[in-house]
């Protein structure tokens, strides 16, 4: 079970540019929820290898804004194996381009739900 | 006060092509979150009329799929005013195209705070 | 009739994002016309309930610059309906983000026909 | 002066690929209507090399639907050149991808003013 | 044959705009990949008149960087025609908007295969 | 060294979506490119944390054809360290979404140059 969640992990780099931008010149609150569901659901497929919906998102809690010319680290690892669900926790990290800083600046925990071709909920596992 | 809640609600009407959907032919999660941002920016905004920054999202629950070829209205409005933080409510509705039928498919709360120009929280009203 | 002018009156609230904007640091005119037409085809659609194609665009008047970090609301209205097509009028009100103003900045007429499936022309109503 | 229209005329080749449809299969009207601004705007903008704001579009014609995985030719020529405006007129061919078949789908004029570093129109030549 | 490969030539016009941009203000090395593979599969298409797969591109040269409010024409121009296989020259040419300044930036080679609808390569010609 | 080349190793997930796609329903060649080169660019950016700009790629090498509904996992790695360039190798891994299938399908070399801020190239380390 360890080897498959940590096999299931899943990365994704991204570099903050102008078309990520909100009015203020920080990365859009909705544009990383979306980073955030996209590897979530990855993640979620690679560990089940079944057709997986978003059932829900927990708090998605914006710790620090990302600025334009920085690199953002999205993280995606399995939590919770439940029978027809599964949650899976995602983090955001900021890493400036110039220099070794690196922090947390979201946080967050979405849940899916394993479906068959007649959209029924199947086990997980 | 009642009449500035009213005044600020917020709505967006969209269609969903397929530059919006997933791999199994429905609106993408993500992109919905996405949607349901903006429109949670722009109510805190036009009700508060100060600089506004995502603070936390509550849970997002998706309870039905949105298919293609249907129309998505996305609701925003106040549903709490704290002192420096302001809780807004959305929902997307989902209308068919050819017929009369109009339901509710996600909900979900946003939580903002008002900053001044040195990144701040200050009152909201 | 009225009332059915009425509920399919069509909203749309858009923030002004870099990624909507020219080289001038103003809301690109094509992308304008592109959330016009948007908003005038869903108008018209739910009005129909109908499979609508765009006929044509009469007129379309840019009378003020939308600048970075304003809002704009985008509102569709029947405003003709003919036989076989249907007259959508489309207006975008730029509201700024930090005070009251809000003022008509875009206005335009689009025409749509209902089809069947045999991509026929079918009356309106 | 003919060869400066001549020199100023704007080609761009596009393929329909599946983010530009709509939900019938069919190019999106208002995508259309971007495309033609953008050529419009730059043959205005190669023509005077003046900075250029769109003032209005003419009536925009939809002939023919233009379908999935066909080669849309989008050409934009000056057509009038009057004291502080100038009117381009823009045709997007369609061109069938294994087929010599090229036929004119839509039809459009835009008129655009020349402006100084003060916003006020100056002259187009 | 020289007919055939004049009629073929396939030219883009685009207006660099704030979506186009890197973190350093100028055009990302990878959207004006995108472009000249899309020009290029264009003009093999246009060519052939058969179903055309990317196979490879050779060396791509970025000359000089492009910035935000400069004009690019990318051209396609069949270079080599082998027995299964099509060689496409594309180049990337700056233009300023206010200046007649015109210089070439970008210069590469992508090569295509033609395939029949069971992805079997078929001759070119 | 070779810790550095490690820390810097770049990764990226993606799933393949309608707009990804070209008009033969995989993904569309030139959007690899343009995903190969944000993850060159970061990783070099990782790497030097120096500005850096893209000088060349190298042959791009397309192997399969990468359908919608699989995954796509691209992986930046320093191969070379010269004077004022790097050279970044990208691969892009297709995983099957509901197999274990997983296997090569492009490849590819970039380099970029470390510049300072009037743009004159610098040493990398």
């Amino acid at each position: 079970m360890d080897s498959r969640v940590k096999k299931s992990e899943t990365r994704q780099f991204r570099i903050i540019f102008p078309k990520n931008l909100n009015d203020q010149g920080t990365l859009f609150g909705g544009t990383a929820m979306q980073w955030m569901d996209e590897v979530a659901y990855i993640t979620a497929t690679r560990f089940a290898k079944k057709k997986m919906v978003t059932v829900s998102s927990e708090k998605v809690q914006f710790l620090l804004p990302i600025k334009s010319g920085t690199i953002a680290e999205i993280v995606g690892k399995v939590s919770k194996v439940k029978n027809v669900t599964i949650e899976i926790h995602v983090v955001i990290y900021l890493e400036e381009m110039y220099s070794d800083l690196r922090q947390k600046v979201v946080e967050a925990s979405f849940t899916f739900a394993a479906i068959n071709n007649f959209n029924k909920p199947i086990p997980i596992i």
